[in-house]
């Protein structure tokens, strides 16, 4: 699993940053999008996605800088030759957008779409996944978006099982399935061949916010919160009044949430590249495992490491 | 006068080509846009070109890749300050999405927006120009723009002036106004001493459209026409077929409608850097004073060459 950030500018593109969008790639190779500002699928252009892969799109909130190049990436999807059905969350209004712009644009999509309203606290379910929604503070109604990923079966340890004399076949899935054998007047049960469960990874995505004790509980515990951290550290007024957060906030979101790793995106023009190493240290003294996250970075969202038996 | 392609591809963006935009700017500053795919707002952060200078935009058709710049270059331009009356033109249905687009997205632009839907054959009127509309034929209501300079008063000759002992001052005014005037017994008209009224420049951009001879009525004898040329010459059935013109189909409505010059535009993305040249070639056999666009080229176009006196 891994994430790509292809916009992570604040309200307007400039040369350096794009406006908002985020790819999750599944182990499967299905990429979900959060978000998806104009210019997304330039964006994409650049980096190693592909639009027919991309299955679902998960909006925040309605702001242009988060919605605008939705319209344009469902027609390329199509014109490219997607065919698989696409699905998109967002808040009340997303469908009305969105069946407008294709109407008076005459876009014609050659696969199934489906647009799905949003509220807070609901929960999707998608193969191998859990979604939680959770509203924050934005002025506008803005979601985050709380991905687990199922526990996944242990690892059979084929070394065990040959030591043991077990053959493959029907016995290895009697394990798998939980069931204890008998082989030559021993018992053999799974966990003494099945290493332990693997947990499955916790990924938190906030739309746009001021500091949210929602965010906080949203994000509990997660492997990865992406949260924005529009303004430095200076400008809390400033962030509060526009309903968007401080680098310090970003961070006392993962600190609060316990969190294993932040990564903060959807940062102001204002700031330059010797600014960007400064925002980033304000957030580090409150929450040391932060990144900072520029246009076509890609992170590695690793499996959490378990005992071996 | 000048114009400046900010995307010269069709249908869908490439690496190199972004979809429709081109920005003609006016000798006041102004700057009037024609098409606004999406990203246009990207391609004019490399361009020099002012959003707040933008008074006007001129849609030819709905098509996605022609509108769905539009709602977020209207957001920035009011993010970057911008204060002027903005006019948008364009076919009927142009208003409906973006008035969804700005409501939907809480967009409130500081600056007044005004939305005509334009029919076949009208004029509008704008401070030294007179532009007519022509419909043209793409399956969708797709236009053409005739951009008619008016004509300006020729130059008064100060070197002449000043020979027959005229000073600076109300008789210049006179003179200017159309008024002889009588100096020392001898009689100064008004062509003795201000060269021939300067000729408008009339420009005529088209868009996306099957050949045809409303295109060629519209352009009648214009200085520049820009007529979009989708496909090479081999690929007329396909053109046709999906209401688009080749090389040479745009090339003879240039030589029919007796303009100055061609430029085409609307590269499909099948042709990469060495077939360019082969569609240039192509349009230059029919139509000789012929240039294809890439993203990011201006063209000057000069007021026309006058007699002196
Ligand atoms: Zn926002
Ligand atoms: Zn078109």
């Amino acid at each position: 699993m891994e994430i790509t950030f292809l916009g992570t500018g604040a309200g307007i593109p400039s040369t350096k940053r794009n406006v908002s969008s985020a790819a999750l790639r599944l182990d499967s190779g299905d990429t979900w999008l959060f978000d998806c500002g104009e210019a997304t699928q330039h964006q994409i252009l650049s980096a190693s996605i592909t639009l027919s892969k991309i299955t679902k799109i998960f909006i925040t909130h309605l702001h242009g800088d988060h919605i605008f190049g939705l319209p344009g990436l469902l027609g390329s999807r199509s014109f490219q030759g997607g065919q698989s059905e696409l699905v998109i969350y967002g808040p009340k209004g997303i469908k009305s957008f969105l069946e407008t712009a294709l109407r008076v644009s005459n876009t014609h999509l050659r696969y199934p779409l489906r647009i799905e309203e949003i509220e807070d606290g609901i929960e999707l379910n998608e193969k191998g996944f859990t979604i939680r929604t959770g509203l924050l503070e934005h002025g506008i109604e803005s979601y985050g978006y709380r991905v687990e990923e199922d526990e996944k079966p242990g690892t059979l340890h084929a070394d065990k099982l040959m030591q043991l004399g077990v053959k493959p076949g029907p016995i290895y899935k009697k394990l798998k399935d939980g069931e204890s054998i008998e082989l030559d007047g021993h018992i053999i049960r799974p966990t003494d061949v099945i290493g332990p469960a693997i947990k499955g990874r916790c990924v938190v995505i906030c739309g746009d916010t001021r500091y949210s004790n929602r965010a906080v509980d949203l994000a509990k515990g997660a492997d990865l919160l992406v949260h924005e951290a529009t303004f430095s550290q200076d400008k809390q007024t400033l962030a509060h009044d526009y309903y968007h957060s401080t680098t310090v906030e970003a961070a006392r979101v993962a600190n609060r949430a316990e969190v294993s790793w932040l990564i903060v995106n959807h940062i102001s023009s204002r700031y330059q590249d010797e600014d960007e190493r400064q925002l980033l240290n304000e957030a580090r003294a409150v929450y040391p495992n932060t990144d900072i996250a520029f246009d076509q970075m890609t992170f590695q969202i690793p499996l959490k490491k378990t005992g071996s038996i």
